[in-house]
């Protein structure tokens, strides 16, 4: 029996992760990016864009590309979002055109999204990786959420009942990772187990865009 | 608006694992398996049971459960076995009572079988998590091969006629892992990040056994 040794050759493929990165508000999506930069992850991230007024401490191509609305209005005309939507009156969207190069490169990409904007990334790039961080508790959620907005009792259950309707999304995501604010580093060691082992897969998921 | 918030929580779940290691004869799944255990790995291996003759340096209940013909003959018939085979002369076949205790102990759990026996095993349990450990080249497997049984040229045709059987059926597999004998380190650390990433799914793999 003659077999053709050179055929029998195979390694798991290494196409580039979109990494969609998505949370209830307040989850602390920032803080596990950031920690992810820190441990030296060697990632694209691609920034969202938007209209909202920069928060103290915020820079412009830092933690998001801060956009004029008309400006933002253009893009969306000009069909330059892989996602956009409007949330408590501000314009947030992720470009189509950064995404793609960074994937063209080669790199690993990560997006920030909220859970709608998953949603529909989902429908357009369903083998992307989605991951939702996940807070230790909603009473932590709801420290969180008092801390950076202020809200008042009202407010505060206008987000949960959102939160609520977001949690019935879970099922469109791969992974739930918890954001552990005194352990951080669990959460981001969680992440990159997560993207090791997709790079492990037999299937692996090439992102077409 | 009124939220219950006692049903917002939710966290990732904690089913144990039975995970599959499988891959050409030859491949060094022992030696993987020997790392795992070195690196302070937590998990129940469940040793395979087998008819044939232990080789140099192999301990009964440590690298096997060596059985007589007719012991095992004995327990195929009471169907003891989640899968059993006859390979090259000799039974092989993992006990079914020990995979269950393990699982119901709530431990990782795994296996180590050929091919053939993954491909079984994902007949019964398609929830198993499948890795296929993949050798860095033909040409070093064929080197094991020959340093492990000494082979002649035909006897080595027919094994790598085998290898390309096997190869048709990594589409059952979930994950792909190369063993690098020079570095085992990493193949130990792909799998640890296996199990990472799929205690984080959203959708557990719980194997009803």
């Amino acid at each position: 029996m003659k077999v053709n040794r050179d055929k029998l050759s195979m390694a798991p493929s290494t196409y580039p992760l979109l990494i969609v990165i998505s949370g209830h508000s307040g989850v602390g999506k920032d803080a596990v990016l950031e920690k992810m930069k820190k441990a030296g992850f060697a990632f694209s991230h691609v920034l969202t864009a938007t209209t909202r007024p920069k928060r103290p401490g915020e820079k412009d191509d830092v933690d998001y590309r801060f956009l004029s609305e008309s400006k933002f209005r253009q893009m969306i005309k000009m069909n330059q979002f892989l996602e956009w939507a409007e949330v408590y009156g501000n314009y947030y969207g992720v470009p189509k055109r950064e995404v793609k190069e960074a994937l063209k490169k080669g790199l690993d990409t990560i997006i920030k999204v909220d859970v709608q904007g998953a949603t529909t990334i989902k429908q357009i790039l369903p083998d992307a990786v989605f991951i939702f961080i996940m807070p230790p508790s909603i009473s932590e959620l709801v420290k969180r959420l008092k801390q950076r907005y202020g809200l008042s009792s009202a407010e505060l259950d206008l987000r949960l009942s959102k939160v609520q309707d977001e949690m019935k999304r879970l099922p469109i995501f791969d992974y739930i990772v918890v954001s552990h604010t005194d352990n951080l580093n669990l959460t981001v060691t969680q992440i990159n187990a997560i993207v090791v082992a997709e790079k492990c897969r037999v299937k692996p998921r090439a992102v077409m865009l």
